[in-house]
């Protein structure tokens, strides 16, 4: 039987699995990113978080084809070059060509949004989709578009930015430079923000109580003192959600995909976010909605999804 | 040798040709549509300009291998049905079947805007190009998304609608029915809006001496007075371009396509409109450009490149 390497380099956790040609993890470790270390020191620990997940899996060193990582930041898969990630200070660093050599094996490198939409679609909330876009909201908005089963990169490798999707010209600062994205909406940050606003304009909303509780404001805050009757959040979720939906709505008139799927801290939401959400959605698709419609979903690897996916990418690079 | 024929309805004309393998039309007709005419009186005529446009082009009848046509309005391609065009009142026509017994040969049916866009890739702006984004720039933003020489119709062939991406939430209200779609702003309508704002704040304006000198105010206006040095249309110029520039940023942040041609009326500007678009667009992509941008082009085929898309779509769907 034939199996796959998958390794998730996040900003906290370095994971690693091995991973059947279905999707299933069949062993897997992970080890602190360190990340304000040397890239030497990081990298030995891929390799070694590689080494307990094939270790936990039982599974043969012949069994294993290939090897896939999917790494935040700037990526280019034909080369397996990190031409840039920020968080880990990486500059045009030969990861792929590195681990190749490290495991004696093919190794594919992805974008790690892009990864977890591979793994979404092979074997998570999207399975067997034609088409699937899946956006990831946490920190940002994370998206992954994924067409017949391959990663959609682009004519650049650098495709799939759709985070990135001005909604409101002229509308709040983002990360990336230009003003309005979806991102600063969107992602569970901008939601905070709103959160936070809504809290000091209204000091007695139930917002208040519950971030004083857990001594910090979350993603969640709102969502968990609307459902208890608080207007102040329920004002908050349902601007959040139309944000969301906006950008969602274009995604759909452009692409119309088979599946949408939310992940990330707020995609956890689950129904009292897609509830709400294909509402407002399908009310601003062209042409209204026909027979097919894009099923808007949560996903469902969670954590798994990133590593999972570059598994797969690997095993798709190495034509199997 | 193997030929094919297209067909273009439009609103004020029903276009026919016959297009040999590479794109190049052999011969043409055309015949005014009569949009209020009843559905088989319009019918009759797109068989008729068909048989012009083969007298025209001196192929035998056995040499046509199949038939295209592009639609304006809901078109659902694997049935040939016209599921909804509001300019012809027609609902559920089941025009390729139609055609196909009226002419004896298969018969494609797709959206105008998406078969214009297969044109451009076969044989005009975007040709041989791997991926490419045709908007065209008139009464509305049509826009067709052409992957590996096909067109991206999504999972329910409804997809390409990017005109209808809102980049101002809240903002204009688009025929539609959304507020602050990129129709809104950057099409020839759109422009004229902004144009007559213009002159209605700036009596002395050169653009209102134009306009009284034509008896009518376009979307060349703006750009004809700002090139010759006026002030106010120099900034509905810019405000124009911005937003159009809004629009094909997010394309590209989203889709890294290789090319992007703007085609219809306003994209006749050319490098006017070019030079300024690609400026703005590029300061405002992910991660800045690499050597592999997006090729910003100007479409080349005119209203020829729905009748040659049409065929050559008619030749995908014959499998040649």
């Amino acid at each position: 039987m034939a199996f796959y390497l998958g390794v998730d380099i996040g900003g906290t956790n370095i994971k690693a699995g091995v991973v059947d040609g279905s999707g299933a993890i069949v062993g897997e470790a992970d080890l602190p990113t360190g990340a304000d270390r040397p890239q030497e020191v990081v990298f030995g620990d891929i390799v070694e978080a590689v080494g307990r997940a094939v270790a936990a899996s039982g599974v043969a060193r012949a069994e294993i084809r290939a090897a896939g990582v999917g790494c935040p930041g700037t990526v280019v898969p034909e080369s397996g070059v990190v031409a840039y990630n920020n968080n880990l200070g990486w500059r045009n660093f030969p990861l792929g060509k590195l681990l190749s050599e490290a495991l004696s094996l093919p190794v594919r490198v992805e974008n790690d949004a892009n990864a977890a939409a591979l793994g979404e679609v092979c074997a998570g909330s999207a399975k067997g989709a034609s088409s699937a876009m899946i956006l990831t909201l946490g920190t940002g908005v994370g998206s992954g578009f994924v067409v017949d089963g391959r990663i959609w990169t682009g004519w650049n490798s650098a495709a799939s930015e759709f985070g990135h999707m001005v909604i409101v010209r002229g509308g709040r600062p983002c990360t990336c430079g230009r003003l309005g994205c979806l991102e600063a909406y969107a992602s569970a940050t901008g939601l905070i923000a709103l959160t936070r606003e809504a809290m000091a304009a209204h000091p007695k909303s139930l917002m208040n109580a519950l971030a004083g509780e857990e001594g910090r404001v979350g993603g969640h805050t709102s969502f968990v003192a609307a459902e208890r009757g608080d207007a102040a959040a329920a004002r908050v979720v349902d601007e959040y959600v139309d944000c969301l939906a906006c950008g969602v709505a274009n995604i759909v008139n452009g692409l119309q995909p088979e599946v949408v799927s939310l992940g990330g801290g707020v995609g956890k939401q689950g129904e009292r976010l897609l509830g709400p959400l294909r509402r407002k959605v399908f009310a601003e698709v062209y042409g209204g909605c026909g027979e097919r419609s894009t099923r808007l979903v949560s996903c469902t690897l969670g954590y798994k999804a990133g590593l999972i996916g570059a598994a797969m990418a690997a095993m798709q690079n190495a034509g199997d």
